[in-house]
């Protein structure tokens, strides 16, 4: 991650720690800005980490695949029929090379990496896990650790299951593994954490070699600790430089804790969102823990459109070399959105942001206190932005600061134009926080 | 359901209450006619309920749908995308005209209406059901009732999730209403039963309109008691007669207990078996219910798939006529197991079996004690059966009488020669039990 080199925020004070005077001075010029911005009548969203419609015709040959005739895999299989509990081989063969996990331990199930995750934390819940010593449901108390800014929907599966969250700050090498590893050491109600480990979302960091290395061989209270290693945009770069993020499954098993990392991908912003495929990888025990249970509820996912995924990209450079071309639309967009931020708001003092080089979002911390009305005043001026606090458990960021930006799923032109609107918003927010100190 | 007018199975004794000498006698004939079985080196397979190549061919045009360039459905949303989570109602549509219930109150989901239930009940679990006090994980018992001969699925998914099964018996209109009414009536453990209603997995037998009601009207100790309505085999016909099953949801409402009936249903024996969509149905606030859990654990399911079967099959009608396909192959299957078992057995009295009108299987109930011994010698003459007991709770029939047959999947002259080995080795094991008698 390489993060613009702006000043922490401290914006509503002056670099000599007095009231910012010329930034409250600013506010009847803002306003009139804003009031402009307001009459133009945008109506632009910056909501979701969507694909756009020129992304997904990237992928349109899936809808004619496999083809009328063509319903064998390379094994002879007929993928039309029951069965095949762990996915099809020549699919899974090609994400087991591109998440660097053997075959045997991945597996190739329905269209989203959310069910994955949510199912297995309720496996652990009903059931226990490998090495743990009963169910987690009958703990008193169940605990994740929740680096944060994160992902709201991590946290949704928390808050549904009734999972006490304690948040980390997360650094531009992946969650701050000290304080993880201070958290698990003597706290054995904690019993798995978060890490979306290659383009964060939103922060857009990668776990380094280092972190990594921490998290999996760190004590932890718990005998049951698990990493839910949600690897979302494990091959979404946005820079020639393609990032590898650590192999978390391989480091666990030389650390001597090999159960400890459950690995999570899908095809959702490869292929097409909402018709994918998603894959689980983990250690031995766990995938045949996981299998057990999912036997019981699946006689086998939905062959058909993996043999489609596999026919469309061939291999695993298919995928890179499909991916390429996702770049092509997205690094510009996000480019822009970079651009924007350093043009107008590079000397103001009042917000800091990254650079991503993959993944979807960007992450904006504003002045403090100020992430709800950036929010409310962009909404007022029809740019519909993720709410202010959906990075923290429960909806709530203690220092309201901290805003998603998803330019994906709008076209450029667009991009620009809410960017410019969100600098106005931010600015407008900041000069009214300073003029009220 | 039409059964065979045979006598109840009481064969290791004759009419007169005697051992059955006449069928002991018949010991060292039937050891030669198995001999000449087993050395005919067959490898014949009738243990599930899988569909044919010829019937999966019937859908071979899915495989080139939506086609390249087709990515929006009826409305002109982007299936491609995410979103909605209801399912595709172009889709959702067609199928509560069939199934008889509103749109609004059907879900159109993945792969697997077994998914659904076992997700049902999971959720019942962790959350609890509309009208109850408390997630029935928090009961010191939850029990389910379940029809015997039944679906080994639906018991296995009470094994995993430690439900205890009492066991009603089947009757020619469905489950024993008056036998689960007087369970129900005084155990407030009991939450849950099991039904398939339409050409029952295993015994073909259909919910008349009366059962359908006192299911739906009985009173119950439990206020959150949830009749689990598995519509499999709703347009699954083997004759003309395509018997509707009663519309459990209208009935439970007009009964007052609109929350009772949850229903599901699927394509996977109407498209592809592995790739076919499946459908949840219940009342408004079972439905929300369900809705409300799921939008934690998924952001929606493959609508591409769901446009492919919409554009497919057209309409309701369009459905209809391609299951009339699927009835020209398998009734002769059927046909062929009643024939032979008929001309086989017709006069021993070791047997009595159903005649099914729909659904995958036929339900043979051989001279008690000698199912898993039928099993054992088929096995040995290289005839896969399905596991004595599988139609039971946890695989143990008490009285090791009932067999599942499944012919849908090997070729017809397979299933006459695969039938034939089976009454012999029905016959062989009870002149065995006659002559130990």
């Amino acid at each position: 991650m390489s993060t613009v080199p702006s000043p922490e925020p401290t914006p509503v004070v002056a670099p000599n720690g007095e009231p910012d005077t010329a930034l409250a001075a600013r506010l009847p010029e803002l306003r009139e800005e804003y009031a402009a911005l307001q009459a133009r009548g945008l109506k632009l969203d910056l909501t979701r980490g969507k694909p756009s419609a020129e992304q997904l015709d990237l992928a349109e040959p899936l809808l004619g695949l496999p083809g009328e005739g063509v319903h064998t895999d390379d094994s002879g299989t007929d993928v039309r029929n029951y069965g095949g509990l762990d996915g099809l081989p020549q699919l899974r063969r090609i994400f087991a090379e591109l998440l660097g996990v053997p075959v045997e331990q991945l597996l190739a199930q329905g269209n989203a990496s959310l069910t994955l995750m949510y199912d297995t934390v309720v496996q652990a819940l009903l059931f226990g896990v490998p090495g743990g010593e009963r169910p987690w449901s009958r703990e008193e108390q169940v605990t994740f650790v929740c680096p944060v800014p994160g992902y709201d929907r991590h946290f949704a599966i928390c808050e549904e299951l009734g999972i006490r969250m304690v948040t980390v700050p997360m650094t531009p090498d992946g969650p701050d593994a000290e304080a993880v590893a201070a958290l698990v050491a003597d706290d054995p109600t904690i019993k798995g954490m978060w890490v979306v480990p290659t383009y964060a979302n939103p922060d857009g960091s990668v776990v380094s070699e280092a972190v990594a290395r921490r998290l999996v061989s760190m004590p932890t209270a718990a005998p049951d600790f698990r990493i839910f290693w949600d690897n979302a945009y494990a091959v979404h770069h946005l820079t020639e430089h393609e990032t590898k993020s650590a192999n978390a499954i391989d480091l666990a098993a030389e650390a001597g804790n090999p159960d400890r990392v459950l690995m999570y991908a899908s095809t959702s912003k490869v292929s097409f969102a909402g018709s994918g495929v998603a894959f689980v990888a983990s250690s031995p025990a766990n995938v045949a823990w996981f299998r057990k249970h999912l036997a019981i509820r699946s006689i086998g996912p939905d062959k058909v459109n993996q043999l489609r995924h596999a026919l469309f990209f061939r291999d695993a450079d298919g995928v890179r070399e499909h991916m390429r071309k996702h770049r092509e639309i997205l690094a510009p967009k996000f480019r822009a959105v970079v651009e924007i931020l350093t043009e107008r708001l590079g000397d103001a003092s009042v917000a800091t942001w990254n650079e991503p080089e993959g993944g979807y979002f960007v992450s904006v911390d504003v002045v403090p206190g100020t992430a709800s009305r950036v929010v409310e005043l962009a909404k007022a001026a029809g740019i519909a932005l993720t709410p202010a606090g959906a990075t923290f458990p429960y909806g709530k960021d203690p220092l309201d600061r901290n805003i998603r930006l998803a330019p994906s799923m709008p076209p450029l032109d667009e991009v620009r134009v809410a960017m410019d609107g969100v600098a106005t918003c931010i600015l407008l927010a900041a000069a009214e926080a300073a003029a009220s100190s």
